[in-house]
């Protein structure tokens, strides 16, 4: 196992610990690239961490890596690209600045979703790929993409009432759905999910209950009727589950326990 | 146990699958009083379903209840009040149709958070509260009320990362904390989760990380330092944690399980 660190306070507290423990902790640098997050912005702040890393006993400098989340508010497929390119290439600047202290052979990590569905030319040098959402797809990168043929995960739910002619209720809310909005760019989506079978978009959600204001789909389904719903943003979706459903048309194959979840702290 | 209802459709098919299974439904009807989610509309169909009550043989009715929601979206004491005297009045006028069918005895339950902490007074008729969120309360809460005093959940959280002068990370993001937003009424609030002894709101939220742009806040920690937020809904907070810690002071005094967690499905 293997994690970040940005700044050298932490990195010399992280030998100390670890030299405590008697272990040797494998660290990743984190390069920010834009998204305005963590990671190291200075090149000076940079050296100055190569250089402890050097000083350190009980650490191992594994690599950098960056992530460029900026990417879910490319206007476009173009301006996507770009900020795609502007963080890589600053990635690989700085893993030219590791070489310098004589490291060689470390991992060069990029990626975000967005900036890797489009197949955009991946630089030599980059040598891993971490496009989290990647694996499922959401409702938003489907939108980045053009397309909801690659969205393999969906939440199951039931239709519950149908009040008026034009309100249903199903009852899967943001305790099945999470309540994230995707507002700005080209993963921007008009609702709370979509129901891909029916090409509804759910309008609101409160903690046990999903609203669609639509007249012809209140009129398609029956209060007990199931239906597939595409969130909006799968990961934080995935950390609401404990097993996910592998199926195959109808058909459970497989019951997957979800190990990571919850373990956030 | 017992479940909410309010449709006729339903009621048939419960009383059917009860039926098959040798059991008894308990069940309440559940009355719209302005929220526009789900719910008995109109006296015509309630008096339909009181009839349906009295045909069915493997259901029993317990009561009738509702949820006046949009009381959050109140935009001040004084609205909030009239939303709580309306939702309950009609919710008792429902429960005079049940008497007029020769029910007696049954629950009559009502509640918002927003609407049962301001200590508006509470009609006769009325036998069960069911505010929520008034259990631990929360930032929105907090606002409705007027005062921090009563919130009783928070989250801990690690300050991991300073990269300016006026950016500070916290390691809980959307998966410990939800990306809830309180945007209307008097329950709105500025952020994403306050953290209170420093008196500022969370800018922004990833999944694994919070941000704060505030320079006095970014000068008053250190990496490590430890900081308790307010989330802004409780709610589907509690639903991301296998265990709560009850803390008195800065000691553990217990460690509970949330066993409802994750049992939404």
């Amino acid at each position: 196992m293997s994690f970040g660190v940005d700044n050298v306070g932490v990195l010399r507290l992280i030998d100390e610990i670890f030299g405590e423990a008697g272990e040797i902790a494998r660290l990743l640098v984190e390069i920010e690239v834009g998204e305005n997050r963590s990671g190291v912005i200075e090149e000076g702040d940079f050296r100055a961490l190569m250089s402890a890393f050097k000083e350190c006993k009980n650490v191992e400098f594994c690599g950098v890596f960056s992530h460029d989340g900026h990417s879910y508010k490319a206007k476009d497929k173009c301006e996507c690209e770009q900020i795609f390119r502007v963080a890589t290439k600053r990635t690989l600047k700085f893993a030219d600045i590791a070489r310098e202290f004589g490291y060689k052979n470390f991992t060069v990590s990029i990626g975000s979703t967005p900036s890797l569905i489009n197949d955009f030319e991946i630089p030599k040098g980059v040598t891993e790929l971490r496009p989290g959402t990647y694996i499922f797809m959401d409702a938003s990168q489907a939108n980045a993409y053009g397309s909801f043929d690659m969205n393999a995960a969906s939440v199951l739910s039931v239709v519950i009432s149908r009040p008026t002619a034009t309100r249903t209720i199903l009852d899967a809310g943001a305790k099945a759905l999470t309540k994230e909005r995707r507002s700005e760019g080209f993963c921007t989506t008009p609702g709370m999910g979509l129901i891909a079978e029916h090409e509804v978009w759910i309008d609101s959600l409160f903690d046990e209950h999903a609203i669609i204001l639509n007249e012809k789909f209140a009129k398609s389904v029956r209060v007990g009727d199931l239906v597939r719903i595409y969130p909006n943003h799968i990961c934080p979706v995935v950390n609401l589950y404990d097993y996910a459903y592998l199926v195959s048309g109808d058909e459970v194959c497989e019951k997957v326990p979800v190990l990571a979840r919850g373990k956030i702290a």
